[in-house]
C-alpha cells in the first residue's frame, strides 16, 4: 500500500474508489484503489475476508454490488478500511498468502470499464457552459433557453461508445455544413468536454417517481467523463432534434468510481438560484461537491503535457439527484448502471471553460499550449487527459486519470476501412 | 397451425415471424408464430429437429440467434418451411409427442420483449411527418430544416422504456410551458407515434463504418413501433438538445419480428429526391418497403375500436439501412440487439397522418372517431393498437398486434406513489 499517504495520491485510506481490472492470464474482476495497488476483491471475498453476501465481485462489472444496496456499500467500505488501516484487524496484513494474491500494483493491472453501463444520459447542467454556448451560437442575449433555468436540460446518449479511459478515439467521419450543400468528411472541429459523471446504483419501476432526496439514495457514485464532440457536425445535424453522430463516436469515463462515503467531507450547498425550482426539484440538503477537475492537453510526442481547463464540479447548477429526479419523474425505469453525465462545467474565466469551443470562442481564438505550441480544436496523435479530486483533510479523494488520444479518420466509409 | 391459411391472418406459412413467449409455468423462450399457433423453437431444437448451432433458443431473446448470421437464418427458414409445408418433411408433423410439447395456441402464451434492445434510436425520416411538424410549429414555408433532405435527423432513445405490446402506459408528469412560468403536472398533450422499427443483428467494431449495401445485411427483421409522445412536455424541454422526458416514458413495439427474407416480395425503390444524397447514403438496391399500418383507438369500454390512421412505409424518404449506416458512419459501435425507429410515417391525407399532433393540427381539430366521440389527444383508459402487413400472392406477412392502454398520472412525486 506505498504511497497511500503520499499528497498527491488520488487513492488514499479515506477514498477507496472501486473499478474493474484485469491481470495477464485473469480475467476482469472487481477491485479497490488504495495508494498504488488495487486489492482484488474476488480474492478477498474468497479468502472469506469480506461481508457476507453474493456481491458478485469476480464479475467483470459492479452492477452486482451496486444493486445490494446502501447497508452492503456501508458494511464493505467499514471493513476495507479495517483491513487497511494501521492497527487494524490483521485478517489480510497477517495472511502473506492471500496478500501476494490480493494485493497487486496498479502498474500491473489493466483497467476496464467499471459498470455495464445500461443507459447513459447526458445532461447540460453547467450554467456557465450554457450561456457560453448560447453566447457563440445565437448572442448572449439569446444564450440561455427559456427552460433552462426551470429544469435540468438532457438528452439521451449513446451506450456503446461509453469507453474507459485510455481507449483510442478514432476521429469521426461526418457531413457538415458547406457552400450550398453540406459536405462529408473527418470533423475538423474535435473537442472534449469536462463533465462529472454521477452512476445510478438502485433501479426504478417503469411508471415510478422520486424525490430529491430519494434520487441521492439511489446514486453510487461518481466519474471523470470526457464527452468527445465534433463541434462541425453537431452544429450541422442538432435541429430540431439534439446531438447525435457528433458525440457517440466516444464518451471516456474514469476507471475509478468514488463513492459518496469518500466524498461526504466535499459537499457543498448549490448555487443561488434567480428562479426558484419547482417543488419536484427542490432539494433540503447539500448535494453538490467540491471537486476539482483539471484537463491536459499532450500533443504527439511532447514531452510534457500542457494543462488546457481549470474547473471545479461547484460550478454546476443542477445536482446529480437533481438530474436523477427530473429523468426518473415522467416515470421513465433508472437501472443498476445508469450513467449520468453533467455536461461541461466551465468557471468564470476563460481557463475555467470545459471545452475548446468555448476556449477558442467557436473557433475563433487560438489556445496557447504552456509547453509550446497551440490549437483550436484537437488534432490527430493529441493525448487529452482529465483529473479530479477533492481534498479531506489535505489528503486528495481522486479518480486516476480519464484519458485519451486521437486516431486519425477513416479513409473511406465500408467495413473495409 | 390452423389460420394460417385464412387471408387476414398475419402468420402464415411465408412469414414465420420470430419473437419471445412464455407459458404457465415455463419462462420465457423463442419461438415462430404460424397461423394462430406457437412453435417452440427451444424445444423443437431439443427434439432434434433443427439445423446444428447454438442458437440460444432457450433463451428470453433472440439476440444470440441474431449474432449468428444469415446462413443460420436462411438454414431454420428453409428447415421450418420444410417441416410446416403441406408435403413437407414428416419430422414434425408424424411426432404427436413433440407437437404437443412445441406447438401452442397463440392464445394460450405471453409474449415479451423479442430482443434484449441494446442501444434505440428514433429517426425522424417520413418527410410528410417532418413536413406537418414543422409547419405546425415554424409555418410551412421553415418547415424542413436545412439538413433534413440531406441525412436521417436521429437521436437516441430510451432503452429502458422499450416495452412490449399489451404493456400499460402510465400518463408522464412533466414539466410544461406555462404563463411567466412553467407548470407541473400530467402530460395533457399524450401522443401516439405510428413508426417501423429495424432491429440490428449483426455488431460492427468502434469506429467501423459501413456502406448502405453492408448495412442491409447487418439488418435482422422489422417490428411495429409506438412511439408515445408528449407533446407538451417536448415542447418545453426541446430546445437546444431534442426530446428526452417526453419521449422516455414507453415505447412499445410488437412482440414479432418480421424477416427481411418474409418482406422480400414487399421491397419497393425509394422516393424521387430533389437532392442528390452524398455518396456514403446512395443506395444501388430496392430497400424500401410497401407495409400498410393502421393505428385504432378505443375508448375504455368502447364495444369497437376506430381506425385513426392509414399509412405505409412506403412514404418513408431513408431506408432502414440508410439509418444503419448512417448511424455507423462516425465510428459508433452497433450492437446485436439495436432498434432503430422509423419516426412517424405519414401520408398525404389527413388520416394518414401517424399521429394525433398531426391530425388535430397541433391540438387545434378535433378528430372524430368512427364509432362515436372525438379526440384531440389520448385520454385516460384509452387504448391504441397498431397493425400492419405486407401482401404476398393475397396473403398478409403481418406483423400481430403493438398496444397499450393509458393509464391515469402519478398523483404525486416520489416512491411512495
Amino acid at each position: 500500500m506505498d504511497g497511500a499517504q503520499a499528497p498527491e495520491c488520488d487513492f488514499p485510506l479515506a477514498n477507496l474508489p472501486y473499478g474493474v481490472f484485469s491481470t495477464a492470464g485473469h480475467g476482469p474482476r472487481c477491485g479497490v484503489a488504495i495508494g498504488d495497488h488495487v486489492l482484488d476483491l474476488a480474492a478477498l471475498a474468497a479468502g472469506g475476508l469480506l461481508p457476507a453476501g453474493d456481491h458478485g465481485f469476480d464479475q467483470p462489472s459492479l452492477n452486482r454490488f451496486m444493486a445490494s444496496g446502501p447497508e452492503a456499500w456501508a458494511a464493505l467500505r467499514a471493513r476495507l478500511t479495517d483491513l487497511l488501516a494501521e492497527g487494524g484487524s490483521p485478517d489480510l496484513r497477517e495472511n502473506a498468502a492471500l496478500r501476494a494474491r490480493a494485493v497487486l500494483p496498479l502498474a500491473a493491472v489493466q483497467m476496464h470499464l467499471p459498470v455495464e453501463v445500461k443507459g447513459y444520459t447526458d445532461f447540460y447542467a453547467g450554467r456557465q457552459h450554457a450561456f457560453n454556448s448560447g453566447s457563440i451560437l445565437r448572442g448572449p442575449e439569446n444564450a440561455l433557453t427559456p427552460n433552462w433555468s426551470h429544469m435540468p436540460i438532457g438528452y439521451n446518449g449513446r451506450v456503446s461508445t461509453v469507453v474507459v479511459s485510455g481507449t483510442p478515439v478514432r476521429r469521426p467521419l461526418g457531413q457538415v455544413m458547406g457552400e450550398g450543400a453540406p459536405t462529408f468528411g473527418p470533423s475538423k472541429r474535435l473537442d472534449i468536454e469536462v463533465e462529472f459523471g454521477a452512476i445510478v446504483a438502485l433501479p426504478t419501476e417503469l411508471g415510478q417517481t422520486l424525490t430529491v432526496a430519494e434520487a441521492w439514495e439511489h446514486l453510487f457514485g461518481f466519474v471523470l467523463l470526457n464527452d468527445w464532440s465534433a463541434r462541425d457536425i453537431q452544429r450541422w445535424e442538432g435541429q430540431p432534434l439534439g446531438p447525435f453522430q457528433s458525440k457517440a463516436f466516444a464518451t471516456t469515463i474514469s476507471p475509478w468510481v468514488v463513492t459518496r462515503a469518500a466524498l461526504e467531507q466535499c459537499r457543498r450547498s448549490g448555487p443561488a438560484r434567480d428562479t426558484a425550482l419547482l417543488p419536484y426539484l427542490q432539494e433540503e440538503a447539500d448535494y453538490f461537491f467540491d471537486v476539482k477537475l483539471e484537463a491536459h492537453l499532450a500533443p504527439q510526442g511532447a514531452a510534457q503535457a500542457s494543462r488546457i481547463v481549470q474547473t471545479n464540479t461547484a460550478h454546476l447548477y443542477y445536482s446529480a439527484p437533481q438530474l436523477l429526479a427530473h429523468h426518473a419523474v415522467c416515470g421513465c425505469r433508472m437501472q443498476t448502471g445508469d450513467l449520468l453525465g453533467s455536461g461541461t462545467i466551465s468557471g468564470p474565466e476563460r481557463g475555467n471553460f470545459g471545452c475548446l469551443m468555448e476556449q477558442s470562442w467557436g473557433g475563433r481564438d487560438e489556445i496557447a499550449l504552456e509547453h509550446g505550441g497551440s490549437r483550436i480544436f484537437l488534432e490527430d496523435g493529441d493525448s487529452v487527459t482529465l483529473t479530479g479530486w477533492g481534498e479531506v483533510n489535505g489528503q486528495r479523494i481522486g479518480f486516476g486519470r480519464c484519458e485519451g488520444q486521437i486516431l486519425p479518420a477513416a479513409t473511406a466509409v465500408g467495413k473495409a476501412f
